[in-house]
């Protein structure tokens, strides 16, 4: 039985670049490559294509299934299909797994041609900056001068932003949602906590573990579980677990007692099993170097002038992660330079997570804005 | 050269108890040492003591200093001397480090008298009841009925809220400050990852690593680094550190590149240099299981019926572990119980923190409610 709001059964593909790529840290990438997937067609003159820019731990597969039977489709399913808020009978979407990630794009578990071995350690640190470069690489090979529309969440949205100042011509509009224009000092904390979790843990060694057959599982579990918590909310945590006793009594011990820790651990255990720490570190990297007002002295209205396209910035209310305040000094900065800007501030519990949420009020107001567009 | 509001050079002393401790989880402790200072001369019919309950990684060592060239007085050395808010001209002051503790008290790193050896992983799970008890017992010793007031931050603050509910007639006043009626799912979320990186350090050995003469040095680092964000304030941190970097120029690595990374390495670091990790864990585990409304349905004006202290109650408006609102509760159960209650809410930056800061309204009020009882 098939889901007519779903776009169904999807294949990744791999877009492979030999052209090397400067990154902003001043290393070379001689060549990569990126996976990627497609939902819906692109049209005649190729003005239908929607760019989705993935968050930390997000990957290519934002929408479908990859068999009949797959019980989780991709991340953004909610928001993406047939008939979706984005709709993919009349947009081109792209999903596309970042440079340094771990799930198919050239990343430090993939093979440095160069040597021949592991990047481990030896792969680069990546930027915003370097993706949206990647990025329109891709779009070059798919033929695609100008996106009708940049979507993206948390890290994604900073993506999103950040097209508009790489490229002005070649985005019509920005969907930036759930992001800021850069990480305070205590956001960039929980970062540091995380990847100190990582590299401290001994089977980290020194980011070549793959040589040694063992992964930073601990480190990588640690992280997790604090990203968790800074993902949902108080409430939202409150309301979903509040105080309750794993087994209705308390047993005095450092077993899981409350629902919560079996949350957790379980979300950490998975995790651990599945991403890549490498990875991880250079993900939360990216998100602590992503300052687009630090080469104006900090005037982010200054370093938003570059921007052509049309915006919508979404945030949620309970979101204490990038709180609608840091929404609204993007928004600021865009009116400042008289850009066309459509805010929206989603009263909504789930924190962080809300921009994952398919919550109805918030996907109306993606699908209005995208409705109207040209 | 001596400060004349300083109690000056202060020496420990250590009370002993060979009367058997039940604790609330079932376990019986057979005998046990509290070592505490006093500041401060108990007056003729010893009615002028004040206990101070320390929070989670705090001691006895509450004001002075141990030699004329220390350099680091008590913790609670702003708030308590000759002519400061809580004057030891006229008050008795007793700080004592709890049960479980790794500062001079019975705990994971003492001798088990049953066995001769080390306590470590077999050592009990206490409470902050079982704390409660054990501070009555040294009161008992020094023949103190009743106490002027019982004051504490944060977990300190609930062994004052709790001394009301396990010995009403032995408490006069009660100021409990920065602190909850409980902890919050996210509150929790927080201790069980700081635990989680003790607990999966290869060198914790199930909690008897002294017998391998190794201490869970990264984990305990990881659980203070955290420990140090949820103390700050998001805008604390912002203007302590914000996005300055080390070298003034990024140099795209996993070393410390922010300011504020330099800062969580460095206190991590002297943590886990000088805490025990097995005290750590019940530490964060008497907070978790602190829950007076639990016996009642949840209902805290039922659980606090029992109260019969007058109640100074104060909050820091940028405290997002223990918010005002969490404060408030405890206000709101004591006033439905006709209780007498002063509560501030104190206007200040520094977090959760603010608590153990100088400030001088906050100083005032303790002052002026000190200067007002009996």
């Amino acid at each position: 039985m098939s889901d007519i709001s779903s776009v169904g059964i999807v294949v990744p593909q791999t877009a492979h670049f030999n052209e090397p790529l400067a990154l902003k840290s001043g290393a070379v990438l001689p060549a990569y490559d990126l996976v990627y997937e497609t939902y819906g067609t692109l049209n005649a003159d190729k003005s239908n294509a929607v760019l989705i820019c993935h968050a930390l731990s997000g990957t290519h597969h934002v929408a479908g299934k990859y068999s009949e039977n797959d019980k989780y489709p991709g991340w953004w399913d909610n928001m993406i299909g047939p008939g979706k808020p984005l709709d993919t009978n009349r947009f081109f979407v792209i999903g596309v797994n970042n440079l340094g990630g771990c799930h198919g794009s050239t990343g430090p578990s993939s093979i440095n041609p160069g040597t021949g071995k592991l990047w481990g350690s030896t792969f680069p640190i990546v930027t915003v900056e370097d993706w949206v470069q990647a990025q329109s690489r891709l779009a070059d090979q798919l033929g695609i001068k100008t996106f009708a529309a940049i979507v993206g969440g948390s890290l994604g949205g900073m993506q999103a932003l950040q097209w508009t100042l790489t490229f002005p011509d070649r985005v019509r509009n920005a969907l930036v949602i759930a992001a800021a224009p850069n990480l305070t000092a205590q956001n960039m904390a929980f970062n540091e906590v995380a990847r100190q979790a990582i590299i401290t843990d001994p089977e980290f060694h020194g980011g070549d573990y793959y040589e040694h057959g063992v992964v930073p599982r601990r480190g990588l579990r640690i992280a997790r579980m604090l990203g968790h918590i800074t993902y949902l909310s108080d409430d939202a945590m409150g309301d979903k677990f509040g105080r309750k006793l794993r087994s209705g009594e308390i047993k005095y011990s450092f077993d899981v007692e409350f629902e919560m820790e079996s949350y957790l651990r379980y979300q950490g255990d998975k995790f651990a099993e599945s991403f890549d720490a490498n990875t991880y570190l250079r993900m939360t990297r990216a998100l602590d170097y992503f300052d687009p007002a630090a080469d104006c002295n900090g005037d982010l209205s200054t370093a938003l002038a570059k921007a052509k396209a049309d915006f919508l910035v979404i945030s949620f209310t309970s979101d204490w992660r990038f709180s609608p305040a840091r929404s609204r000094e993007i928004v600021k900065a865009l009116l400042d330079n008289e850009r066309s800007v459509a805010y929206a501030e989603i009263t909504a519990a789930h924190g962080h997570d809300a921009f994952l949420m398919p919550d109805q009020h918030y996907h109306d107001i993606v699908r209005a804005y995208l409705e109207n567009i040209a």
